[in-house]
C-alpha cells in the first residue's frame, strides 16, 4: 500500500478540548462573520444579565455600550443590576466551557448550556488577544477579574484579580470585551435586538450607548412575570440510555421510590403500576436493576397514561403587558395577543405566545415592502438570524391568511401592514445550532404556533371586517350628508314643516345609522382593540 | 429578594461532559427525528469507512446492511475493506468524543472532528441501550469489541473483548449498532445517500442490503483520485489567539524559524521580512515574545503579500470519471464537468467542482416537476438535508440561468430537465452545524460556485442552441422529405431524367443539409457531449 498505515493513523489519534473545538468551529456559536460576531457577543452578555436578574427576581436594568476603538475592533461592555456572583465562582463560570448552573434544570431560561458567554470570551481573545474584564459587585465589595480561557485545557486563566470595598449596597455584574467586528445599525443588528428584547420583556430598562447612536428603553410595566418553577423530567421525555444512568445515580433505595421521586407526574401508586407492568419487583434497589429490567421499566413508563408535565416551569408574559409594548413600539390600529395553553414535545412542556399588530406605524416601517414583518422569540429572546430555516417561519407560511381577509400567495407571508409576533417558551428550546437563532421543526411545535396564529387571525378578520363596514357606512353617510341640504329642502316643501327642524332630524338619522347597536356589541366581545 | 440568592446559583454551577452535552443536544449531530437519525447513523459509518480506505489508498468496498428488528428498531451494520485499526486504539477512537486523528490536519477528508461515529454510538445506547459491536481485522487477527460510552465522564466502556486468529490476510473494520429509527426508501434516505455518494466517488463499490430493497453499485473507474497532501496552515487563516498559542507550543528556537517552519508559504526570507515589519528580533525565542510583539507579528503576517496556500491538499475527481458516473446514473443527452482552480477563504484552500446533466432520464425522475435537481456535495459526500440554508443553493439561485436559454423566475432554480452537481472540496468545510448538511455562506465560496456554474451554463447554452438548430433543420428536412416525391416527379418531368435517380439525389441533398461542416466542428470544441 502506498497510503498511510493503520499504525500511522493510530499515532495521530489525540484528544482536543471542547474549547479548541469551539475555537475552530466558532461559526457554530454564531461567530461566522464580523457583523454577526459583534452581534453575538452583545447578545450573549445581555441574555446572561437578564437570566441573572430574573432568577433573583430583580427588575432588570441593563447598560450596553459598544465603542469603536480601532480598525474593525470594538469594546463591548454590558452591565446589570443582578445579584452578582461570589468571586470564587467567577473563573469557572466565565472561563470554562460546559460549566453552568442550568444544564439539568427543567425550567424556562434563556441560557442553558454553559457555553454562550464563554464563546464570547474565546472570540475576544482569539481576535484581539485581550482578556475579558469581569466585575462582580457582591457583598459590599467590587471584585475585578481579567480572565482568559486556556484553550488547550479548557480551563480559566486569571490574568489579574483585585477587590476593593464599596460603601453602598451595590450588586450586579459587568463584562467588558475587545472584539473584532463590524457594526450595523439596522436589520440583524444590536439596536434592533435590544428593541425587540424589550418588546418581549417590557419590564426591562435598557440603556444603549452605541458607536453611532444611543437610546434608553423605559419599562412600560413594573412587574416581573411569575417566576418559573423547576420541575422534574417527565417520563415521556427520557430516553432509555439516560434512564439507565438515572437508575445508577439516584439516592432512592427502591425502584418505586426512584420512579416517584425523580420524575414528574409519577405518584407512588403509578410507580407500583409501572413496576407491575414491567414485571420488576418495586422493592428492588435501583442499582441492582438489570439492563433487561431497565428496558422493560422504560417501556412501561412510556406506555402508561400519565398527566402532562406541570407547566409552572413556564412564564408567559401577561397579555396586557405585551399588548402595551406592541402599542408603544408600532402604534397600530389593532393589536391582539393569544396565549396558548401549554403543551408537550418529547416530554418537555412548551407554550406559544402569539400577537398580531395591524396598521399604524407599521405601514411606514415596511416602506413599500408588502410582506408582513415576523418577530421570532424563544423564551422572550429575539431570534434575528436564520429566519428561513425556523419552525416559527414554517408555521407562519403554513397558515392560510386569506381566511382572515389578507392576501397571500401559497406558502409565503401574508401581504399586509402586519407585525406577527411569536414567542416560544419551553424548558428546552430545540435550537438548530448553538448560535441559537432558529428552532428545529418539531411537528408539535409547528402545530401549536399555527393554532395560535389562527386564533389571532380570526380576531384580526373581525377587526378588518368591522373596519371595512365602518368605512362603507361612513362613505354612505358622507354621500347622504352631501345631499342632505337638497333633500331637507325637498322634504320641507313636501311636508310644509320647518326646514331647520327637518335638517336636524335628517342629520340625527345619519348619525344613528352609523352602527347598529347589537352588531357593535357583538364585535366588541370578539375584538381587543387599541384604545 | 424573593428570588434565588447568588450563593444558591453558585451552588448549582457544575461541569457537564461533552458526551452529556451531545446526548442532550443530539439534534446538533443530526438526531432530531427517527428518519434523519437512522440516516445519520448510516452516513457516519460509511463516511468513516471511505475516509479510512482513502487514507490507506485502498479502493473502497463498503457493505451496508439495515434490518428491521423490532418496533422502530433497526440493526445497522457497515463493513469496509480498509486497513482496520490496532485493537488498543479502538476504545478511544470509538468511545470518546473529541478524539480523532484529523483535527489539526490540513488536508481534504470527510471527517475531521472526532465526533461523528461517537454520536452514532451514543444515539444507539440512548435509544436501545445496546452497545456498539466493532470488529477490526488487523494483523491476521479478528478483534471483537462491545463498546459503550460512559456519558458522565466521556470515556469508553468496553463491555466485552475477544480476539481470534484468522488465516487469511483480511483487513477492514465493521461496526454494528441497534438504533431507534424510521426507514424511508426515497428522498432524504439511505439508498439515495449511497447512490449519490457513489456518483461523487465512482471508484467505490457499495453493496446495500436494506429492509425493503437492496442493490450493488459497481465502480465505473478503477483508480483513486490523487492522495491529498497534508499542508501547514496559511498565515492569512490563523487568528491572533491561535497564533499566540502556536508561539508557546513550537519546537523552533527562533521567531523566524517558527514562522518559516509552522506556516505554509513563509520562506526564511519572508520570515525575516515579517519580523522586520513587526519590529521584532528574528533571533528571539518564541516563548519570550510578549503579547504586544505577538500582536505586531500577527498583523505583519496578515499585511505582507504571500502566495496562496498549496492546493495539493485537495483531491478533485477527474472530469471524465465524474462525467462517466453521471452518464450511467442519468443517461442524459448532455453532460459537462467544470473543475475550477483552487481558491482560498480564511487561509483555507478550497476548490469547486461543478457538473450539469441535461435531458434523458432526468425528465422521468422529475416526473412533472419542472425545477432542476440540485445535488450538493462537500469533499465528495452528499448533503441531503437543509438545502434551503446552504451556500451551494444560494449560488444556484443567484445565477441568471436565462442567459443560458433556460427559464427561471428571479432568485429560484431554473426550470429544465437538469441535474446540477456541485462538490465543494476543502481542508476545512465550514458546515453550519455538526449535522454537516449545509455549508456556511462565505462570499468567497458562493462566488467560486457561481463562476463554475456559469462556465458550465455557457457550455449547456451552446448544446441547447445546437439542439434547437438541429431540430429546426430536421423539421425542415422532414417537410422537404414529405414533399420530395412530388418534387422529384416534377423535376424528372422538367429535366427528362430518370425519376429514381432524381429521388436519390434529392435525398442526398436533404441529408447533407442537416449540418454545415464548419459549424459542427466549432460546436464540438466547446461541448463535451455524451457519446
Amino acid at each position: 500500500m502506498e497510503g498511510v498505515s493503520p499504525e500511522e493513523i493510530a499515532e495521530k489519534i489525540r484528544e482536543v478540548s471542547i474549547a479548541e473545538f469551539f475555537e475552530k468551529n466558532r461559526h457554530l456559536l454564531g461567530y461566522e462573520n464580523p457583523t454577526k460576531s459583534l452581534f453575538t457577543v452583545v447578545k450573549e452578555g445581555v441574555d446572561n444579565s437578564i437570566d441573572a436578574c430574573l432568577e433573583a427576581r430583580i427588575l432588570p436594568k441593563i447598560k450596553v455600550s459598544v465603542k469603536h476603538v480601532g480598525e474593525n475592533v470594538y469594546r463591548v461592555k454590558i452591565e446589570d443590576n443582578g445579584p452578582g456572583l461570589p468571586p470564587e465562582k467567577i473563573p469557572i463560570a466565565f472561563g470554562k466551557f460546559l460549566v453552568g448552573s442550568k444544564f439539568y434544570r427543567y425550567r424556562q431560561s434563556i441560557g442553558t448550556q454553559g457555553i454562550g458567554i464563554k464563546g464570547a470570551i474565546l472570540y475576544a481573545q482569539l481576535t484581539t488577544g485581550k482578556p475579558a474584564k469581569i466585575i462582580s459587585y457582591y457583598k459590599k465589595k467590587k471584585h475585578t477579574f481579567e480572565l482568559m480561557i486556556d484553550v488547550l485545557r479548557n480551563e480559566p486563566k486569571v490574568v489579574s484579580y483585585s477587590a476593593e470595598n464599596i460603601s453602598e449596597e451595590l450588586h450586579g455584574l459587568s463584562i467588558e470585551l475587545f472584539v473584532e467586528g463590524r457594526y450595523v445599525e439596522k436589520g440583524q443588528s444590536i439596536p434592533v435586538y435590544l428593541k425587540y428584547l424589550w418588546l418581549a420583556n417590557p419590564y426591562v430598562e435598557i440603556t444603549y450607548d452605541g458607536p453611532e447612536n444611543g437610546f434608553k428603553l423605559e419599562p412600560v410595566v413594573n412587574e416581573l412575570p411569575p417566576a418559573p418553577k423547576e420541575i422534574k423530567p417527565h417520563p415521556y421525555g427520557v430516553e432509555l440510555g439516560r434512564f439507565r444512568r438515572m437508575l445508577q445515580l439516584t439516592n432512592a433505595k427502591t425502584v418505586s421510590g426512584f420512579l416517584s421521586s425523580e420524575f414528574s407526574r409519577v405518584s407512588p401508586q403509578t410507580a407500583e403500576k409501572i413496576c407491575k407492568l414491567a414485571r420488576v419487583d418495586p422493592k428492588k434497589h435501583p442499582k441492582n436493576i438489570s439492563d433487561e429490567e431497565a428496558e422493560r421499566l422504560h417501556k412501561a413508563m412510556q406506555s402508561i397514561k400519565l398527566k402532562a408535565p406541570p407547566t409552572n416551569c413556564l412564564s408567559p408574559l401577561k397579555e396586557d403587558f405585551l399588548a402595551e409594548a406592541l402599542k408603544k413600539e408600532f402604534q397600530p390600529e389593532f393589536v391582539t395577543v393569544v396565549i396558548r395553553r401549554p403543551n408537550v414535545y418529547r416530554g418537555n412542556p412548551f407554550q406559544v405566545q402569539v400577537a398580531l399588530a395591524y396598521g399604524g406605524k407599521i405601514n411606514e416601517i415596511q416602506s413599500g415592502q408588502q410582506a408582513a414583518i415576523l418577530l421570532r422569540f424563544a423564551n422572550h429572546t429575539p431570534l434575528l438570524y436564520n429566519q428561513s430555516d425556523c419552525a416559527i417561519t414554517r408555521a407562519v407560511e403554513e397558515v392560510d391568511w386569506r381566511n382572515y381577509g389578507l392576501s397571500q400567495s401559497a406558502g409565503s407571508f401574508p401581504q399586509a401592514p402586519l407585525v406577527i409576533f411569536v414567542d416560544l417558551l419551553s424548558v428546552w428550546i430545540p435550537y438548530k445550532s448553538e448560535g441559537k437563532q432558529a428552532i428545529a421543526e418539531y411537528p408539535e411545535i409547528i402545530k401549536e404556533i399555527k393554532l395560535g396564529l389562527q386564533e389571532a387571525g380570526r380576531r384580526l378578520a373581525v377587526f378588518l371586517h368591522k373596519k371595512i363596514m365602518r368605512e362603507q357606512l361612513r362613505m354612505r353617510a358622507n354621500i347622504f350628508e352631501a345631499y342632505s341640504n337638497v333633500f331637507s329642502e325637498f322634504v320641507a316643501e313636501l311636508t310644509g314643516k320647518d326646514l331647520e327642524y327637518i335638517k336636524r332630524k335628517i342629520l340625527e338619522l345619519i348619525k344613528k345609522g352609523e352602527f347598529k347597536e347589537g352588531e357593535e356589541k357583538r364585535l366588541k366581545e370578539e375584538v381587543i382593540e387599541v384604545k
